[in-house]
């Protein structure tokens, strides 16, 4: 069974506007259910319906055009049920902006020690309470759906690095399986799309046989999965790259869980579209700030009496109002304030990379602004103190 | 030694615009050195240079004149070295409005337990890594310049209710010394305004004998201390009221760590016209919503499904916003988003209760404004779920 008319259809766009002619890079705009999403885009992570320490209007203010939600934790609490009372998960956390969801695989095979995978999905305890519950791709497809989040994740198995051929390979084979049962059983007069998503480790073999199944059931973009799962940075980069370059052109495609700065520009090089991480708003509670000259341990003695800003290069609120020595005494005296002003700055960081990234590829010179950011970045970062 | 003619002078004038007819409630301006502030006025709590969980961006949106500042923590951490550095507390904290800075007498009175009570000052440990520490008149004079907060006030000792009249007495005794020290060592040529605080406790000879004293050192405004240290509220609402008809009319009275909302407008009444208190922030972080209608448990299960605002009376960005259900999930998932838009509701809330007690001043229905507001916030409180 294949979906190919359907309305929701008409809700998913991706335009590509261009390509770059020295690597795989890509400019481009989705157009979702709720607004346009250029591309190449970060997603901030609101695990809970909330990214960490910023309200809406903060995200508002910061542009974020989609962030992303979860729903193996939203299943928990609050339940999809109370989430669909309030109007979906727009409603519920008030953001009118773009959300994706995760399928909620990655978190039961991760957070959750005691588990059965079965033919239609995996049994497993909560890691709140130890509830058992069952979670495959039909739950998770129903899920998604009363979350109404405008871009869906199909239910797959995620490995960690490393792992066997043979293991992966069944994995994969299995995967596959739930790929099909989630393109049967996504709601059919939805407006929200359903991306699939391939696996295969790093063996180039089982990607490309994992692409081919997802291929058939023609989703509405694909997502690089089973990567930053333990694996080096190199594994990374040559992985996405290699299947990133499996996919049609004209879907968009998302890499999972990723990640650094350079891991982004890296995996932008070989044509990805769409990535998320935990990194800007983790680093930010822990009190490192990234900038344009590498990560800055703010809580470290020497930026005691540091009064400038926390980047020079960045344009953001925090940067052109607090000092990195008011933030060192946030931090020192264990103030909220810190955790959400690091947090703030460091998705803008984030945010501004990917605006310059794709002003870059208009421009026609991305490798020389990736070669040039990479430099500065990667030159500069500070060591944490022991 | 008398100051009766400085340039900071100049610099605090207080303007009283109204009074009412039925009370004592007065309408006012000071002018500081940061701007105006209209009396009666609260003032929001930053303990440690932040006021808990909001951005000073936050506090300018709320309309904050003024904002309190305690030297007690400040000189712990970051030290008032540090901030002089920095250019002054405003500039440290990238704040432009007002900030007053308490003496650091009732922290080192309430918050260490070892201390000694010497003729100039008090020897005391830190709470933080049990240093002694030497704070007396000087030194708090000295450390509120270096902070250089547009209003200071004087290091006094604060006792907590009940005390006897014989304690009671001598402390106030010992207080009224100190300030006379604190008028000598202030700043001769600076724009801070100093504050005198009257003690006395529950005991009207003694307030009238504390006030007597400090009108002779002539300070820029008086405080009415001693009072929210354990007293049951009639005798909080008696004795700041009776105390506050001791004080001169051509200047500012504020009376120190209060209050409830139904305090501040029962103290409004007696003719206070300044207040500072945690309680909006506080209860903010604990899950507690202060609205026209009394306080909200926000964590009670009452509100899972409750898609309505925090306060349908209140016009601030959060409840504009947000719903009770989200922000009961927030604090169920320990969400720091919780802690903020709490917070700055309930912030909201009192800037905003003090905005409409001046404009009922001025139009001459305080009286009526007051029974009003509290039949509707005394009768519909939550109690706390065990």
């Amino acid at each position: 069974m294949r979906y190919t008319i359907r309305f929701w259809r008409e809700l998913l766009k991706f335009n590509l506007l261009q390509k770059d002619t020295e690597t795989q890079a890509r400019l481009g705009q989705m157009h979702l259910g709720h607004g346009v999403v250029d591309t190449p885009c970060f997603m901030p992570v609101g695990t809970r319906a909330s990214v960490k320490t910023l309200s809406q209007h903060d995200l508002k203010e910061l542009g974020a055009q989609i962030i992303l939600g979860n729903t193996y934790h939203l299943m928990l609490r609050p339940g999809e049920e109370l989430v669909k009372k309030a109007g979906g998960l727009h409603d519920f956390m008030s953001w009118d902006g773009n959300i994706l969801t995760d399928s909620g695989g990655f978190q039961v095979f991760s957070l959750s020690d005691i588990r059965k995978v079965r033919e239609d999905g995996v049994e497993f305890a909560s890691h709140i309470d130890g509830r058992r519950i069952f979670l495959g791709p039909k739950e998770a497809m129903a899920i998604q759906a009363a979350l109404g989040s405008d871009i869906a994740m199909i239910f797959d198995e995620c490995l960690s690095y490393p792992s066997t051929y043979e293991m992966t390979c069944e994995s994969m084979e299995r995967s596959l399986k739930w790929a099909a049962l989630c393109a049967k059983y996504r709601e059919p007069e939805s407006s929200q799309a359903v991306f699939g998503i391939v696996q295969g480790g790093t063996h180039k073999d089982l990607r490309e046989k994992s692409t081919e199944g997802l291929l058939e059931l023609d989703f509405d973009g694909y997502a690089i999965g089973g990567l930053s799962v333990g694996e080096p940075s190199d594994l990374l980069w040559e992985y996405s790259y290699f299947t990133a370059g499996l996919l049609p052109e004209e879907k968009p495609r998302y890499l999972m869980g990723v990640g650094t700065p350079e891991d982004l520009l890296r995996c932008i090089e070989g044509g990805v579209d769409m990535f998320d991480c935990v990194m800007p708003t983790r680093n930010g509670r822990n009190g490192t700030a990234l900038t344009h000259r590498g990560k800055r341990v703010l809580r470290n003695a020497q930026y005691k009496e540091d009064f400038g800003p926390v980047d020079p290069e960045c344009g953001c609120k925090v940067c052109q109002t607090y000092t990195r020595s008011y933030i060192r005494h946030l931090f020192n005296v264990n103030e909220i304030l810190g955790l959400h002003l690091l947090s703030y700055h460091n998705v803008a960081f984030y945010l501004n990379v990917m605006a310059k990234v794709r002003e870059s590829i208009k421009k026609g010179n991305f490798s020389q602004f990736k070669r040039d950011f990479l430099v500065q970045y990667t030159e500069h970062s500070d060591q944490e103190e022991k």
